[in-house]
């Protein structure tokens, strides 16, 4: 059952917002497969000319695997699309990304893009963010500094914040750039547009 | 000349910063080692209880060499005064810093620091930041994203950036993160702080 939920919602995305001639950013995640294969099947079939930029390992072979287009932004700086999945999705459309841990790449491409589709079955619809995810927001960090991101980050927000441990190698996780996640559960509904802003400003943070 | 200047700047930062029993963030460059000399001079003759954050790679070898003692952000997330130098400095006391690629690492350790010493002879001294310094501002990117974030910096606020090429290796600069830096040369005065906010806005980069 959520194997279809998924399944609809990637080729809704997939049918609705790829185009030919379209640079189109390709998301990290499970809900990523199925609109790789959905648009892959689209190219084949309607022979698309349509260039696709990761946003982390996991993408990339999921383009390569599926014989669509790559590039990158240093080739193509801006995008028509980018589709990507979300942890959490509240009422005003903000957003809880990088419980794969892609978040850095993931908010690149989106950044970079004229239009951002993202790709969220009922599961992950919620009223307020924190709803139905509990694991809590995603923060990279600069390895050096996480300590002293999660002291600044609970001060001002509160909650709790921890550095995410791996499973199948020692110590923490390390992302696809090199870096630590902290993931941060907070303990109230916040102004997310500010506490955005504000964990920008936290130095050694990368929350792009 | 130049030397002395240097000595001079580096002995007044450490007598008048530096006391017992203090975390002391140790900033980067050709500034720094002779504040380092002077620092391990003065905690050998007073016996001094000082603990050393370093802001680099060059930063850790100057303490460990001079037989400072190290410690790290996970082990003191604050500090009591970070040192370090800049390339320059005007009138507001607006900082070009990273000239020497250990911008981020800079800005994170003065960032915990209660107070951020810097150590400048009369020659980084201007009115208006550029009138000295002609290299532009350094800006760290994580690498997929170097050629939008020229983009974004140059169509927002004027002026060239380019990416920074290394000397001793093909290719571009990679600092102690794994990035690469942009070194933006701007082309009128600007408000500062405010340019300073847009560009950690911009997805990319890492100013921190």
């Amino acid at each position: 059952m959520s194997e279809e939920a998924k399944r609809v919602a990637a080729w809704a995305a997939v049918d609705n917002h790829a185009k030919n001639n379209q640079v189109l950013g390709i998301g990290s995640g499970s809900t990523i497969v199925p609109v790789v294969h959905r648009l892959a099947e689209r190219v084949k079939q309607e022979n698309l000319n349509i260039v696709c930029i990761p946003t982390s390992f996991q993408a990339r072979q999921l383009i390569l695997q599926n014989g669509l287009s790559l590039s990158d932004l240093d080739r193509h700086p801006e995008l028509d699309v980018a589709i990507d999945g979300a942890d959490e999705v509240d009422s005003d459309l903000s957003l809880i990304k990088g419980g794969g841990g892609c978040l850095t790449q993931e908010k690149i491409v989106a950044g970079y893009a004229k239009c951002f589709v993202v790709v969220a079955d009922y599961r992950k619809n919620s009223k307020n963010l924190g709803d139905q995810w509990k694991k809590g927001i995603p923060i990279e960090v600069i390895p050096m500094a996480y300590v002293p991101v999660i002291r600044a980050v609970t001060r001002k927000f509160g909650g709790v914040a921890e550095l995410r441990m791996a499973v199948r190698k020692a110590g923490p996780v390390v992302t696809d750039n090199g870096n630590f996640i902290l993931d941060w559960k907070f303990d109230k509904v916040h102004k997310w547009n500010e506490v955005n802003t504000a964990i920008k400003m936290i130095p050694g943070n990368l929350s792009d």
